[in-house]
C-alpha cells in the first residue's frame, strides 16, 4: 500500500462562457492532447452554469413580498433576494446580511450559490440544475473520459474562509467509505468517511488563482480513486436535513 | 497572472512514533534531500502527538461524575468521556454516541479530536496543546525551512465525509483574505476568503492511504503562499465562538 504522486496543473484560460457554448468543446480546445488515464477535470461550476444558461437578468425578475420584506432586512437588491429564494428550499439562516439556504438540491450555501462575481453587469448566476448530470454529460464529453469534478466555494461552520467543495462529480469515488474497516491494530475505525472530491476539489484551486479566467484544474494520480460507471457522484456528500450535525447517515 | 503546477509526494512511512521522540529527525531520516524551497510539509497531527507526550492511558484516568452520566447516555468507555472533558471547553453537542466539542484551542470537532485509532490498546491520542506552535518548533528544526502544515480530519455540519483541516501551520499563508477586492469587472468581491491552509491538508491527504504508517507528504508549488515569517498560523482559520455560522469576522 503505498501512496500515488499528485500533479495538480490550472488548463489556459477559457474565452468567456455564454449561454448555449459547448463546453465540452472550449475545455478540449485548451487542452489538445488526449486527457491522461487517471485524470480528474475539476471545473468551477461558474462555467458550467453560463453554458447551461444557468444566469438570470435582475432586470427581468419580480421580487415577491418575501423577498423584498428579507431585502429590506439584509440591505440586499430585491431582484437578487427573489433569485436566491427560487433556488431555496428551506432558509436556514438570515443575519448580518447573508441568506444561508439548502437548496432544491440539497446543498446548504451562503446565497444558494448564487453569485454576481465575474457575470456580465445587472446578472448573476445560480448552481446548475443537477450538477451531477452536468459531470456525466461533461465527461461523455471529453476525449479520453476524464473524471469531472464541478466545484463551488462554500463557507463552513465554525471555521473561517471558504473551502472548495464538489457539487458535482462522475467517474470519481466522491465519499470513501470506511466504516467498519480495522486500524493498524485491528480496531474497528470510528468515523472513517474521506470527501475525496472535496479534497480534490480544494487541491485544484491551488493550482489556480481566484477569477484569473483559468476556470478548468487537471489532477493526475488519483487511479485509485477513479471509476468507469459515472456513479453516484457528488449526491453522496449531501447530509439530509433530517440528519443532525455530525449525526450518523 | 498564471497558475502554478503542484505536486504532492507522501513521504516514505515513519517507524512508530513514541513519546519523547525528535519527529524533526524522523522526518529529515525520510526525506534525505534538502526540502524545495516552494515545499510545504503536511504532517498528519497523530505523530505529532505522540511525539509531545500527548498521549493518554485510560487506565489512569478517573473519570468525574459528569463523564459518567455522559458516557451513559452515549454509550462510550467513561475514561475516554473524561479524557474528552479534559480537552473542552464547551460541549456543542451531545447526540448519536457523538460529543461535538470545542476544544480549549477554539476548534470544534467530534470528541475534540480525541483518537484511539493507531494508538497503543488502551490509550488514546489528545490533539497537540498548542498546534501553531508545534507547527513553529518543526519547521525550524527541518532543513531548509519547509512551511509546516498540522493536519487533522474533522466532520462538518451539512456534508457527509470528513475533510482534512490544518490546525497548525508555519510559513503559510493560511487564509487568503481577498475581501474588498474587485472581480474581472471591477466590482467588489463578497466573501472571498480562501481556506489555503485547509485546501492543502486536503490535497495532501489524496497522496496517502489511512493508516499506511506515512503520516507526511510533501507539496511543492506553493510558492505564493509561503511566507519567511511563521505568519499568524492556523489560528485565523478558527471561528470564535460568539461568531454566527458564515457570520463576519
Amino acid at each position: 500500500m503505498s501512496g500515488a504522486d499528485l500533479t495538480v496543473r490550472a488548463l489556459p484560460p477559457l474565452p468567456e462562457v455564454r449561454p448555449g457554448d459547448d463546453l465540452a468543446a472550449l475545455l478540449t480546445a485548451a487542452h489538445p492532447a488526449p486527457f491522461p488515464d487517471d485524470a480528474v477535470l475539476v471545473v468551477s461550476h461558474k462555467v458550467v452554469s453560463k453554458a447551461e444558461g444557468a444566469v438570470v437578468r435582475l432586470a427581468d425578475v419580480v421580487p415577491s413580498p418575501r423577498a423584498r420584506e428579507l431585502a429590506r432586512e439584509l440591505d440586499k437588491d430585491p431582484a437578487v433576494v427573489e433569485v436566491v429564494l427560487g433556488q431555496t428550499r428551506e432558509v436556514v439562516r438570515a443575519r448580518r446580511g447573508v441568506l444561508i439556504c439548502r437548496t432544491h438540491h440539497g446543498f446548504v450555501a451562503a446565497h444558494a450559490g448564487v453569485d454576481g462575481s465575474n457575470v456580465a453587469a445587472g446578472s448573476v448566476v445560480t448552481l446548475p440544475v443537477d450538477p451531477d448530470a452536468s459531470a456525466r454529460r461533461l465527461r461523455d464529453a471529453l476525449p479520453g473520459r476524464p473524471a469531472v469534478v464541478i466545484a463551488d466555494s462554500f463557507g463552513r461552520p465554525w471555521r473561517h474562509g471558504q473551502a472548495e467543495v464538489a457539487i458535482g462529480c462522475a467517474g470519481l469515488v466522491a465519499l470513501d467509505d470506511r466504516r467498519g474497516q480495522a486500524d493498524r491494530e485491528g480496531r474497528e475505525l470510528l468515523a472513517t468517511q474521506i470527501a475525496i472530491a472535496d479534497h480534490v476539489a480544494g487541491a485544484a484551486d491551488l493550482a489556480r488563482l481566484k477569477d484569473d479566467g483559468r476556470p478548468a484544474v487537471l489532477v493526475t494520480g488519483l487511479a485509485r480513486w477513479r471509476t468507469d460507471e459515472h456513479g453516484p457522484g457528488a449526491a453522496t456528500l449531501r447530509r439530509a436535513a433530517d440528519e443532525d450535525l455530525f449525526g450518523a447517515a
